[in-house]
Protein backbone atom coordinates (compact mmCIF):
# COMPACT_ATOMS: atom_id res chain seq x y z
CA UNK A 1 0.00 0.00 0.00
CA UNK A 2 1.52 3.68 -1.22
CA UNK A 3 1.48 4.99 2.57
CA UNK A 4 3.63 7.96 1.00
CA UNK A 5 0.90 9.93 -0.19
CA UNK A 6 -2.22 9.93 1.52
CA UNK A 7 -5.35 11.80 -0.38
CA UNK A 8 -5.96 14.32 2.50
CA UNK A 9 -3.85 16.28 4.64
CA UNK A 10 -5.88 16.06 8.17
CA UNK A 11 -5.72 12.05 7.19
CA UNK A 12 -1.78 12.48 6.74
CA UNK A 13 -1.53 13.84 9.98
CA UNK A 14 -2.97 11.45 11.76
CA UNK A 15 -1.27 8.63 10.38
CA UNK A 16 2.02 10.17 11.28
CA UNK A 17 0.62 10.94 14.61
CA UNK A 18 -0.73 7.35 15.30
CA UNK A 19 2.83 6.14 13.78
CA UNK A 20 4.95 8.17 16.30
CA UNK A 21 3.66 5.57 19.08
CA UNK A 22 6.14 3.05 19.36
CA UNK A 23 6.02 -0.35 17.61
CA UNK A 24 3.45 1.31 15.58
CA UNK A 25 4.33 1.15 12.17
CA UNK A 26 2.49 3.34 9.10
CA UNK A 27 0.69 0.67 7.48
CA UNK A 28 -0.64 -0.29 11.52
CA UNK A 29 -1.20 3.15 11.93
CA UNK A 30 -3.69 3.86 8.63
CA UNK A 31 -5.54 1.03 9.96
CA UNK A 32 -5.94 2.39 13.23
CA UNK A 33 -6.73 5.70 11.59
CA UNK A 34 -9.57 4.25 9.17
CA UNK A 35 -10.90 2.66 12.22
CA UNK A 36 -11.18 5.88 13.83
CA UNK A 37 -12.93 7.35 11.27
CA UNK A 38 -15.99 5.17 11.16
CA UNK A 39 -16.48 6.08 14.66
CA UNK A 40 -19.19 8.72 15.76
CA UNK A 41 -17.71 12.23 16.54
CA UNK A 42 -18.21 11.74 20.23
CA UNK A 43 -15.80 9.09 20.65
CA UNK A 44 -13.15 10.15 18.61
CA UNK A 45 -13.58 13.21 20.69
CA UNK A 46 -13.11 11.66 23.81
CA UNK A 47 -10.58 9.20 22.22
CA UNK A 48 -7.88 12.48 21.53
CA UNK A 49 -9.13 14.44 24.10
CA UNK A 50 -7.92 11.15 26.96
CA UNK A 51 -4.21 11.88 26.21
CA UNK A 52 -4.23 15.52 26.21
CA UNK A 53 -5.98 15.55 30.14
CA UNK A 54 -3.89 12.52 30.90
CA UNK A 55 -0.52 14.79 29.70
CA UNK A 56 -1.78 18.49 31.36
CA UNK A 57 -3.40 17.34 34.59
CA UNK A 58 -1.72 14.28 35.88
CA UNK A 59 0.72 14.62 39.15
CA UNK A 60 3.61 13.30 40.22
CA UNK A 61 2.98 12.42 43.91
CA UNK A 62 5.40 14.86 46.10
CA UNK A 63 6.63 11.92 47.87
CA UNK A 64 7.40 9.32 45.73
CA UNK A 65 6.89 10.39 42.10
CA UNK A 66 4.12 7.82 41.38
CA UNK A 67 1.61 8.72 39.06
CA UNK A 68 -1.35 10.75 40.87
CA UNK A 69 -4.34 12.93 39.66
CA UNK A 70 -3.60 14.31 43.53
CA UNK A 71 -0.09 16.04 45.14
CA UNK A 72 -0.38 12.57 47.18
CA UNK A 73 -0.74 9.22 45.68
CA UNK A 74 -3.24 6.66 46.60
CA UNK A 75 -0.38 4.42 47.70
CA UNK A 76 1.20 7.49 50.15
CA UNK A 77 -2.51 8.40 51.25
CA UNK A 78 -3.21 5.58 52.48
CA UNK A 79 -3.48 4.94 56.72
CA UNK A 80 -3.18 0.92 56.04
CA UNK A 81 0.42 1.49 54.46
CA UNK A 82 3.56 0.55 55.93
CA UNK A 83 5.20 4.40 55.40
CA UNK A 84 8.54 2.70 57.17
CA UNK A 85 9.30 0.23 54.46
CA UNK A 86 9.97 2.23 51.07
CA UNK A 87 10.50 -0.21 47.70
CA UNK A 88 12.55 1.64 45.10
CA UNK A 89 11.45 1.32 41.42
CA UNK A 90 12.68 2.38 38.19
CA UNK A 91 9.08 3.59 36.67
CA UNK A 92 5.27 3.40 37.39
CA UNK A 93 5.07 0.37 35.69
CA UNK A 94 7.45 -1.41 37.95
CA UNK A 95 4.63 0.16 40.93
CA UNK A 96 1.75 -1.44 39.04
CA UNK A 97 3.94 -4.52 38.77
CA UNK A 98 4.15 -5.18 41.95
CA UNK A 99 0.78 -4.12 43.27
CA UNK A 100 -0.07 -6.53 41.22
CA UNK A 101 1.18 -9.24 43.58
CA UNK A 102 -0.63 -8.38 46.56
CA UNK A 103 2.69 -9.06 48.70
CA UNK A 104 3.88 -5.79 49.33
CA UNK A 105 2.49 -3.57 52.20
CA UNK A 106 4.85 -0.44 52.25
CA UNK A 107 5.25 2.95 50.27
CA UNK A 108 7.42 3.55 46.95
CA UNK A 109 9.59 5.70 45.13
CA UNK A 110 10.06 5.95 41.76
CA UNK A 111 13.48 7.09 40.31
CA UNK A 112 11.72 8.28 37.22
CA UNK A 113 14.58 5.93 34.98
CA UNK A 114 18.26 3.86 35.96
CA UNK A 115 21.72 5.47 35.43
CA UNK A 116 22.47 4.93 31.98
CA UNK A 117 25.49 7.12 30.32
CA UNK A 118 25.00 5.13 27.56
CA UNK A 119 21.58 7.09 27.25
CA UNK A 120 22.77 10.44 29.25
CA UNK A 121 20.81 9.55 32.17
CA UNK A 122 23.13 10.43 35.17
CA UNK A 123 22.18 10.49 39.11
CA UNK A 124 21.18 14.02 39.02
CA UNK A 125 18.03 13.03 36.49
CA UNK A 126 16.82 10.72 38.83
CA UNK A 127 14.82 11.66 41.84
CA UNK A 128 17.36 9.88 44.33
CA UNK A 129 18.12 13.14 46.35
CA UNK A 130 14.33 12.84 47.25
CA UNK A 131 15.02 9.59 48.50
CA UNK A 132 18.28 10.56 50.57
CA UNK A 133 16.01 12.78 52.06
CA UNK A 134 13.64 10.54 52.92
CA UNK A 135 16.15 8.51 54.50
CA UNK A 136 17.69 11.14 56.53
CA UNK A 137 14.10 12.59 57.80
CA UNK A 138 14.70 9.24 59.57
CA UNK A 139 10.93 7.46 59.31
CA UNK A 140 11.99 5.00 56.92
CA UNK A 141 13.31 1.62 58.53
CA UNK A 142 14.00 -0.39 55.82
CA UNK A 143 14.63 0.63 51.68
CA UNK A 144 13.96 -2.54 49.18
CA UNK A 145 15.66 -1.86 45.76
CA UNK A 146 13.48 -3.31 43.26
CA UNK A 147 15.58 -2.83 39.94
CA UNK A 148 16.33 -4.79 37.23
CA UNK A 149 18.79 -7.39 37.02
CA UNK A 150 21.08 -5.24 34.26
CA UNK A 151 23.82 -3.70 33.92
CA UNK A 152 22.32 0.06 34.63
CA UNK A 153 20.47 -1.57 37.03
CA UNK A 154 23.01 -2.79 39.20
CA UNK A 155 25.17 0.31 38.90
CA UNK A 156 21.83 2.45 40.26
CA UNK A 157 22.02 -0.51 42.54
CA UNK A 158 25.33 0.56 43.78
CA UNK A 159 24.61 4.18 43.56
CA UNK A 160 21.90 4.40 46.18
CA UNK A 161 23.72 1.36 48.49
CA UNK A 162 26.33 4.29 48.12
CA UNK A 163 24.42 6.75 49.14
CA UNK A 164 21.91 5.41 51.37
CA UNK A 165 24.14 3.36 53.62
CA UNK A 166 25.76 5.37 56.41
CA UNK A 167 21.85 5.94 57.29
CA UNK A 168 20.44 3.82 60.25
CA UNK A 169 18.46 2.48 57.47
CA UNK A 170 18.35 -1.53 56.31
CA UNK A 171 18.99 -1.84 52.85
CA UNK A 172 17.43 -5.07 51.26
CA UNK A 173 17.42 -6.27 47.56
CA UNK A 174 14.68 -8.46 45.29
CA UNK A 175 15.29 -11.85 46.02
CA UNK A 176 17.24 -13.44 43.00
CA UNK A 177 16.29 -16.71 41.73
CA UNK A 178 14.44 -19.63 39.82
CA UNK A 179 11.81 -18.35 38.86
CA UNK A 180 8.27 -20.20 38.73
CA UNK A 181 7.69 -22.66 35.76
CA UNK A 182 10.91 -22.01 35.28
CA UNK A 183 13.14 -25.47 34.06
CA UNK A 184 16.35 -26.12 35.83
CA UNK A 185 17.56 -27.55 32.51
CA UNK A 186 17.51 -23.78 30.66
CA UNK A 187 18.14 -21.61 33.78
CA UNK A 188 20.90 -19.60 33.31
CA UNK A 189 24.24 -20.61 35.49
CA UNK A 190 24.52 -17.74 37.50
CA UNK A 191 20.67 -17.44 38.59
CA UNK A 192 20.90 -21.10 39.70
CA UNK A 193 24.71 -20.65 41.87
CA UNK A 194 22.49 -17.82 43.48
CA UNK A 195 19.69 -20.09 44.10
CA UNK A 196 21.41 -22.62 45.57
CA UNK A 197 23.51 -20.18 47.57
CA UNK A 198 20.60 -18.23 48.94
CA UNK A 199 18.45 -21.44 49.22
CA UNK A 200 15.38 -20.47 51.36
CA UNK A 201 13.80 -23.00 54.02
CA UNK A 202 11.11 -25.48 53.00
CA UNK A 203 8.42 -23.60 55.73
CA UNK A 204 8.80 -20.38 54.25
CA UNK A 205 8.44 -21.53 50.38
CA UNK A 206 5.14 -23.21 51.73
CA UNK A 207 3.66 -20.59 54.33
CA UNK A 208 3.75 -17.92 51.32
CA UNK A 209 1.34 -20.31 49.42
CA UNK B 1 0.90 -6.19 35.65
CA UNK B 2 -2.34 -5.18 37.53
CA UNK B 3 -4.43 -3.22 35.58
CA UNK B 4 -7.71 -2.90 36.59
CA UNK B 5 -6.97 -0.69 39.35
CA UNK B 6 -4.86 1.92 38.07
CA UNK B 7 -3.16 4.61 40.18
CA UNK B 8 -5.40 7.65 38.40
CA UNK B 9 -8.72 8.08 36.90
CA UNK B 10 -6.72 10.53 34.08
CA UNK B 11 -4.42 7.13 33.22
CA UNK B 12 -7.36 5.07 33.47
CA UNK B 13 -9.24 6.72 30.69
CA UNK B 14 -6.55 6.80 28.53
CA UNK B 15 -5.87 3.49 28.79
CA UNK B 16 -9.04 2.60 28.39
CA UNK B 17 -9.79 5.01 25.19
CA UNK B 18 -6.08 3.34 24.00
CA UNK B 19 -7.48 -0.07 24.41
CA UNK B 20 -10.53 0.67 22.43
CA UNK B 21 -8.08 0.65 19.01
CA UNK B 22 -8.78 -2.89 17.19
CA UNK B 23 -5.90 -5.13 18.51
CA UNK B 24 -4.96 -3.00 21.20
CA UNK B 25 -5.23 -4.93 24.57
CA UNK B 26 -4.90 -3.44 27.66
CA UNK B 27 -1.22 -4.09 28.45
CA UNK B 28 -0.33 -2.39 25.10
CA UNK B 29 -2.74 0.14 25.36
CA UNK B 30 -0.81 0.79 29.29
CA UNK B 31 2.86 0.83 27.25
CA UNK B 32 1.67 3.67 24.59
CA UNK B 33 0.20 5.60 27.24
CA UNK B 34 2.75 6.01 29.45
CA UNK B 35 4.75 6.60 26.48
CA UNK B 36 2.97 9.45 25.26
CA UNK B 37 3.33 10.75 29.16
CA UNK B 38 6.31 11.48 28.82
CA UNK B 39 6.40 12.94 25.58
CA UNK B 40 6.28 17.53 25.88
CA UNK B 41 2.90 18.81 25.87
CA UNK B 42 2.88 20.23 22.88
CA UNK B 43 3.27 16.77 21.33
CA UNK B 44 0.88 15.15 23.03
CA UNK B 45 -1.55 17.87 21.99
CA UNK B 46 -0.85 17.82 18.65
CA UNK B 47 -1.40 13.83 18.92
CA UNK B 48 -5.09 14.02 20.47
CA UNK B 49 -6.30 16.32 17.95
CA UNK B 50 -5.04 15.32 14.98
CA UNK B 51 -7.51 12.77 15.28
CA UNK B 52 -10.13 15.00 16.32
CA UNK B 53 -9.34 17.39 13.54
CA UNK B 54 -9.76 14.04 11.22
CA UNK B 55 -13.03 12.88 12.34
CA UNK B 56 -14.29 16.69 12.41
CA UNK B 57 -13.18 18.25 9.40
CA UNK B 58 -12.26 15.56 6.57
CA UNK B 59 -14.93 15.23 4.15
CA UNK B 60 -16.23 12.26 1.31
CA UNK B 61 -15.68 13.39 -2.45
CA UNK B 62 -19.26 14.34 -3.48
CA UNK B 63 -18.09 12.49 -6.36
CA UNK B 64 -16.84 8.86 -5.55
CA UNK B 65 -17.23 9.53 -1.76
CA UNK B 66 -13.06 8.88 -1.63
CA UNK B 67 -11.88 10.43 1.61
CA UNK B 68 -10.88 14.22 0.83
CA UNK B 69 -10.18 17.94 2.35
CA UNK B 70 -12.09 19.05 -0.14
CA UNK B 71 -15.62 19.05 -1.96
CA UNK B 72 -13.79 16.93 -4.22
CA UNK B 73 -10.92 14.46 -3.97
CA UNK B 74 -7.81 15.16 -5.59
CA UNK B 75 -8.30 12.19 -8.18
CA UNK B 76 -11.69 13.48 -8.91
CA UNK B 77 -10.25 16.76 -9.73
CA UNK B 78 -7.18 15.64 -11.80
CA UNK B 79 -7.55 16.84 -15.50
CA UNK B 80 -5.32 13.83 -16.29
CA UNK B 81 -7.61 11.24 -14.67
CA UNK B 82 -9.53 9.56 -17.15
CA UNK B 83 -13.03 10.09 -15.83
CA UNK B 84 -14.89 7.81 -18.41
CA UNK B 85 -13.11 4.44 -16.08
CA UNK B 86 -14.34 3.87 -13.09
CA UNK B 87 -12.93 1.66 -10.39
CA UNK B 88 -15.67 0.38 -7.54
CA UNK B 89 -14.19 -0.41 -4.85
CA UNK B 90 -15.28 -1.42 -1.03
CA UNK B 91 -13.24 1.06 1.41
CA UNK B 92 -10.31 3.99 1.05
CA UNK B 93 -7.60 1.45 1.64
CA UNK B 94 -8.26 -0.11 -1.41
CA UNK B 95 -8.34 3.25 -3.47
CA UNK B 96 -5.26 3.62 -1.68
CA UNK B 97 -3.76 -0.07 -2.98
CA UNK B 98 -4.76 0.43 -6.30
CA UNK B 99 -3.03 4.09 -6.73
CA UNK B 100 -0.42 2.33 -5.36
CA UNK B 101 0.42 0.07 -8.32
CA UNK B 102 0.73 3.55 -10.58
CA UNK B 103 -1.14 0.80 -13.37
CA UNK B 104 -4.82 2.88 -13.19
CA UNK B 105 -5.52 6.21 -14.34
CA UNK B 106 -9.24 6.23 -14.17
CA UNK B 107 -10.87 7.10 -11.14
CA UNK B 108 -13.02 5.44 -8.26
CA UNK B 109 -16.01 4.90 -6.57
CA UNK B 110 -15.87 3.97 -3.15
CA UNK B 111 -18.92 2.27 -2.12
CA UNK B 112 -18.09 2.61 1.83
CA UNK B 113 -18.39 -1.48 2.63
CA UNK B 114 -19.66 -4.72 0.99
CA UNK B 115 -23.54 -6.24 1.30
CA UNK B 116 -22.85 -8.89 3.97
CA UNK B 117 -26.51 -9.69 5.67
CA UNK B 118 -24.63 -11.77 8.29
CA UNK B 119 -23.02 -7.80 9.75
CA UNK B 120 -26.26 -6.32 8.66
CA UNK B 121 -25.25 -4.10 5.82
CA UNK B 122 -27.92 -3.92 3.07
CA UNK B 123 -27.42 -2.12 -0.58
CA UNK B 124 -28.88 0.48 0.72
CA UNK B 125 -26.25 1.32 3.31
CA UNK B 126 -23.88 1.29 0.14
CA UNK B 127 -23.29 4.32 -1.97
CA UNK B 128 -24.66 2.34 -4.91
CA UNK B 129 -27.09 4.68 -6.01
CA UNK B 130 -24.46 7.18 -6.51
CA UNK B 131 -22.90 4.80 -8.62
CA UNK B 132 -26.09 4.08 -10.81
CA UNK B 133 -26.43 7.85 -11.39
CA UNK B 134 -22.66 8.17 -12.45
CA UNK B 135 -23.58 5.55 -14.80
CA UNK B 136 -26.90 6.99 -15.97
CA UNK B 137 -24.83 10.37 -16.64
CA UNK B 138 -23.75 8.61 -19.90
CA UNK B 139 -19.91 9.83 -19.21
CA UNK B 140 -18.87 6.97 -18.01
CA UNK B 141 -17.68 3.45 -20.50
CA UNK B 142 -16.27 1.01 -18.59
CA UNK B 143 -16.77 0.14 -14.45
CA UNK B 144 -14.27 -2.21 -13.34
CA UNK B 145 -15.29 -3.83 -9.99
CA UNK B 146 -12.90 -4.29 -7.82
CA UNK B 147 -14.21 -6.24 -4.80
CA UNK B 148 -12.61 -9.06 -2.28
CA UNK B 149 -13.04 -12.64 -3.93
CA UNK B 150 -15.22 -13.49 -0.54
CA UNK B 151 -18.68 -14.69 -1.08
CA UNK B 152 -19.37 -11.04 0.16
CA UNK B 153 -17.93 -9.57 -2.56
CA UNK B 154 -19.05 -11.78 -4.73
CA UNK B 155 -22.83 -11.06 -4.00
CA UNK B 156 -21.88 -7.22 -4.04
CA UNK B 157 -20.72 -7.44 -7.42
CA UNK B 158 -23.42 -9.68 -8.39
CA UNK B 159 -25.99 -7.12 -7.07
CA UNK B 160 -23.77 -4.23 -9.08
CA UNK B 161 -23.75 -6.43 -12.23
CA UNK B 162 -27.62 -6.74 -12.36
CA UNK B 163 -27.97 -2.65 -11.36
CA UNK B 164 -25.61 -1.70 -14.16
CA UNK B 165 -25.96 -4.21 -16.77
CA UNK B 166 -29.02 -2.37 -18.89
CA UNK B 167 -26.67 0.58 -19.13
CA UNK B 168 -24.11 1.51 -22.02
CA UNK B 169 -21.43 0.87 -19.97
CA UNK B 170 -18.77 -1.99 -20.51
CA UNK B 171 -18.66 -3.97 -17.24
CA UNK B 172 -15.19 -6.03 -16.03
CA UNK B 173 -13.61 -7.63 -13.02
CA UNK B 174 -10.32 -7.47 -11.88
CA UNK B 175 -8.04 -10.30 -13.56
CA UNK B 176 -8.19 -13.67 -11.38
CA UNK B 177 -5.26 -15.79 -11.71
CA UNK B 178 -2.03 -16.65 -9.78
CA UNK B 179 -0.46 -13.83 -7.69
CA UNK B 180 3.46 -12.83 -8.55
CA UNK B 181 5.62 -15.19 -6.28
CA UNK B 182 3.03 -17.85 -5.89
CA UNK B 183 4.03 -20.88 -6.45
CA UNK B 184 2.21 -23.13 -8.39
CA UNK B 185 2.06 -26.04 -6.04
CA UNK B 186 0.12 -24.14 -3.16
CA UNK B 187 -1.85 -22.54 -5.17
CA UNK B 188 -5.39 -23.54 -4.62
CA UNK B 189 -7.50 -25.36 -7.53
CA UNK B 190 -10.01 -22.54 -8.05
CA UNK B 191 -7.84 -20.33 -8.67
CA UNK B 192 -5.28 -22.16 -10.63
CA UNK B 193 -8.58 -23.67 -12.63
CA UNK B 194 -9.30 -19.65 -13.62
CA UNK B 195 -5.93 -19.13 -14.40
CA UNK B 196 -5.58 -21.66 -16.88
CA UNK B 197 -8.86 -20.74 -18.69
CA UNK B 198 -8.30 -17.50 -18.99
CA UNK B 199 -4.32 -17.28 -19.91
CA UNK B 200 -3.09 -14.74 -21.36
CA UNK B 201 -0.72 -14.10 -24.39
CA UNK B 202 2.94 -14.45 -23.51
CA UNK B 203 3.16 -11.01 -25.10
CA UNK B 204 0.69 -9.18 -22.91
CA UNK B 205 2.38 -10.60 -19.88
CA UNK B 206 6.48 -9.44 -20.85
CA UNK B 207 5.00 -5.85 -22.15
CA UNK B 208 3.33 -5.14 -18.73
CA UNK B 209 7.18 -5.07 -17.39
Amino acid sequence: MELNSLPSKLLENAVNEMSSLPGVGRKTALRLVLHLLKQPREQVQRFGSSFIALRNEVKSCRVCSNISDNDTCEICANPRRDRSTVCVVESIKDVLSIESTGQYGGVYHVLGGIISPINGVAPSDLSIEKLVERAGAGDINEVIVALSTTMEGETTAYYLYKKLKDFPVQLSALARGVGFGDELEYTDEITLGRSIKNRTPFESVFGHR
